[in-house]
C-alpha cells in the first residue's frame, strides 16, 4: 500500500458549510482508501453533521478550531489575527507536514495570503498562481493565473506555464500539454508590453509545448490545455465564462417558456440538455490549486456542494502520488 | 428638412464585400431619407452589384478606388502606402469634411491607425477608444476600450468613461447611463495598479453616473450601461462573450441531437430559441465607433452581413444629429 494522503479540509469555509463540506469529506473517504481527512472547524457542529453518515473513523478526524474567517474580512489582517480559525489551522497543518494538502471553500483572499505567508512558496518560485480547471468544448484547460497576482512579470508567466504543464501532464494526464499565451491576437507582435516580452521567453522553453498566442474567442474551443496569463486577464476569462454561460442558459430557458409549443419541446430536450450543460459548468472540476507552495492548497468555489469538495480532496491524491512539488523543484527552480 | 448625413462606406472591406456591403448600403438609403452613401471601392464590381437594386440614385454615389488593404497587412505600412485603397479614401473623405462618417468592415488595424493618423483626434482627446455595443440579459452595454489602446493610463480611462456616457445617452437614448469600471472585485481597493488609480478619478467626475467596479461575471447581467477598461481587458471581455456563446450554442445543439426524443423536442423549441439567441448575438448591434475623432469612424465585424452594414450606417444619423463630437469637445476637452 502506498502512503496515506492526508488532507486538511476547512469545515467552516463556503456558503454551504458545514453540511456540504462534511458530506463531501465523508464521500471522499468512502470513495478512496488512500485518503485521510482532517475536518477542521467547530467540533460540535461538525460532529452533529457527521452523525448522518457511516465511514471509516480511522480516516476522518475532527480538529477543533473556534474562529471563522468571513468572506468580507481584509485577508492579511484576518490571517494575522484569527490564529484559531479553520483556514489558518489548515494552513499550519500543511506547513508542519501533518497534512499534504488542504481544501477550502472559504475566503479567496485569506487562502491566497495564508498560502503564501503560512504554507510558503517553494524556494525559487516567484509567485504561486491560482489555477482553476475550466471547461471547453472538448474537455478542460488549466487557466493560470486567475486571481493571485495582478500586474505579473514575464518571468512569472514563464513559471506559470511550466508549473501548469507539469500539473496538466501529471495530475490530469494530458500528454505534452499545449501551452497558449492569452492575448488579443495570434501574431507574435500582438498584445501589451507584458505579452510581447513573455512570448519569446516561452518560445525558448524546451520543456513546454508552446503553441503561441491564444485569443479569448478560442479559449472555449479548447485550443490549449494550459492557458497562461496575468491574474487580471485570467479573472476576466474565468468570470466571463461563468457569467456568459449563466446569462445564456437563462435566456434559453426564457425562450423555451415563451410558447406552448416550445414548452412541450423543452420537456423533451431537458434531460439531454442537462447532461450537456453540466459538462460546460465550471463547478464540475474540483477546486483550483495554488501552485508552487510547500504543500498543496486547493481553493474550491464559495458555493461548493459536496461533489466539488469530494473531487477537490481526491485531486490531492494524484498531486501527492505524482510528486508534483518534487517535479516543480527539479524542473523549474533555477 | 435637417441636413443630409453623408456616410462613406468601404465597399471592399470585410469577408462579404462587396455583395453584402452594397446591399446594406442600398437598404440604408431606402430606409432613411436623411442618409447619403458614398460607396468607395472598385467601380465595376460595385456597379455590377448595384444593378440588383432600386434606390434613390441621388443618395448613393460610387467613388472609385483601385487598391484594397487586406486583413493581414501591417496596418501602418498599408495606410501609408495604399493611398488609393478604399479605407484610406474613406478616411480622407471624412477628414476633408465631404463625409460626416465612414463605415468599414475591413482591417481593424488599418481602421484604428487610419482613424488616428488621417481623420485625427479631437484636440485634447488622448486616445480614441473602439467602443462596441455588447448584448446583455436586459439590453445592451457600451464596452470601451476594446482594441485600440493597450496599456492605457488612468486619465485615458476617465475620458473613455465620459465619451461613453455621452454616446449611450445621446445615440442610444439611455438616460443617465450607469458607468462601471471593469475589475476583478467590487471593492474600491481591488484590482491592478491601473484600476486602483482610475477608481477615485472616476468618483470625482460629476458628469458621469459612476457605479463603481463591475466584475466580469456581472457584465452579461447588464449591471452597467458603459463598461470602462483598458483594451487588453476589453478585448478579452468581447471575445469571451463571443466564444462562450458560440461554444455553448454548439453544445446545446449537440445535446439536442443526442436522442430521438430530444431531436423531436428541438424542432419544437427551435423558433423560440432562435429569437432569444439573436438578441444575445454581438452581431446584431451595428458597428463599433472609434470615439474622439474629428468625424465618426465605425468599424463593423469582418463577417458583417447587409443588416449590420445598414445598422452601422443608420447609427451615423444619431451621431451627427445629436452633435456627439460637439458635446465631446464641450464637456471633455480641458
Amino acid at each position: 500500500m502506498s502512503e496515506m494522503v492526508n488532507v486538511a479540509v476547512d469545515g467552516m469555509g463556503g456558503d454551504n458549510a458545514p453540511a456540504e463540506t462534511v458530506k463531501g469529506a465523508v464521500n471522499a473517504v468512502v470513495a478512496d482508501q488512500r485518503v485521510k481527512v482532517f475536518l477542521v472547524g467547530k467540533e460540535p457542529v461538525i460532529k452533529e453533521e457527521l452523525k448522518k453518515y457511516t465511514y471509516d473513523r480511522a480516516r476522518l478526524e475532527i480538529v477543533h478550531t473556534e474562529e471563522v474567517i468571513e468572506t468580507g474580512e481584509p485577508p492579511v489582517m484576518a490571517i494575522r489575527q484569527k490564529k484559531d480559525s479553520s483556514i489558518v489551522k489548515c494552513m499550519y497543518m500543511v506547513k508542519d507536514g501533518q497534512c499534504d494538502a488542504l481544501v477550502s471553500a472559504g475566503s479567496t483572499g485569506a487562502i491566497l495570503v495564508g498560502g503564501q505567508v503560512i504554507v510558503g512558496r517553494i524556494k525559487g518560485i516567484e509567485r504561486p498562481p491560482l489555477a482553476p480547471l475550466i471547461p471547453n468544448m472538448n474537455g478542460i484547460s488549466l487557466l493560470l493565473d486567475c486571481g493571485a497576482n495582478v500586474d505579473a512579470k514575464p518571468s512569472q508567466l514563464v513559471q506559470f506555464a511550466r508549473m501548469g504543464s507539469i500539473y496538466m501532464e501529471s495530475v490530469i494526464g494530458v500528454k505534452n500539454p499545449k501551452v497558449g499565451l492569452v492575448n488579443i491576437g495570434v501574431e507574435e507582435e500582438k498584445g501589451n508590453a507584458l505579452t510581447k516580452e513573455t512570448y519569446p521567453m516561452l518560445q525558448k522553453c524546451p520543456e513546454i509545448n508552446f503553441i503561441g498566442n491564444v485569443e479569448a474567442r478560442d479559449i472555449p474551443m479548447g485550443v490549449a490545455d494550459v492557458l497562461v496569463c496575468e491574474a487580471f486577464a485570467g479573472n476576466i476569462v474565468l468570470k466571463m465564462l461563468e457569467g456568459v454561460s449563466d446569462a445564456l442558459i437563462h435566456k434559453i430557458k426564457e425562450g423555451m417558456m415563451s410558447s406552448f409549443k416550445s414548452k412541450l419541446g423543452a420537456l423533451m430536450v431537458k434531460p439531454a440538455l442537462k447532461k450537456t450543460l453540466k459538462s460546460f459548468s465550471t463547478e464540475e472540476y474540483g477546486g483550483a490549486p495554488l501552485l508552487g507552495l510547500n504543500g498543496l492548497v486547493v481553493k474550491t468555489h464559495g458555493s461548493s456542494k459536496a461533489i466539488e469538495i469530494q473531487n477537490s480532496i481526491l485531486q490531492c491524491i494524484a498531486f501527492k502520488e505524482q510528486n508534483i512539488n518534487q517535479k516543480i523543484k527539479e524542473q523549474i527552480v533555477p
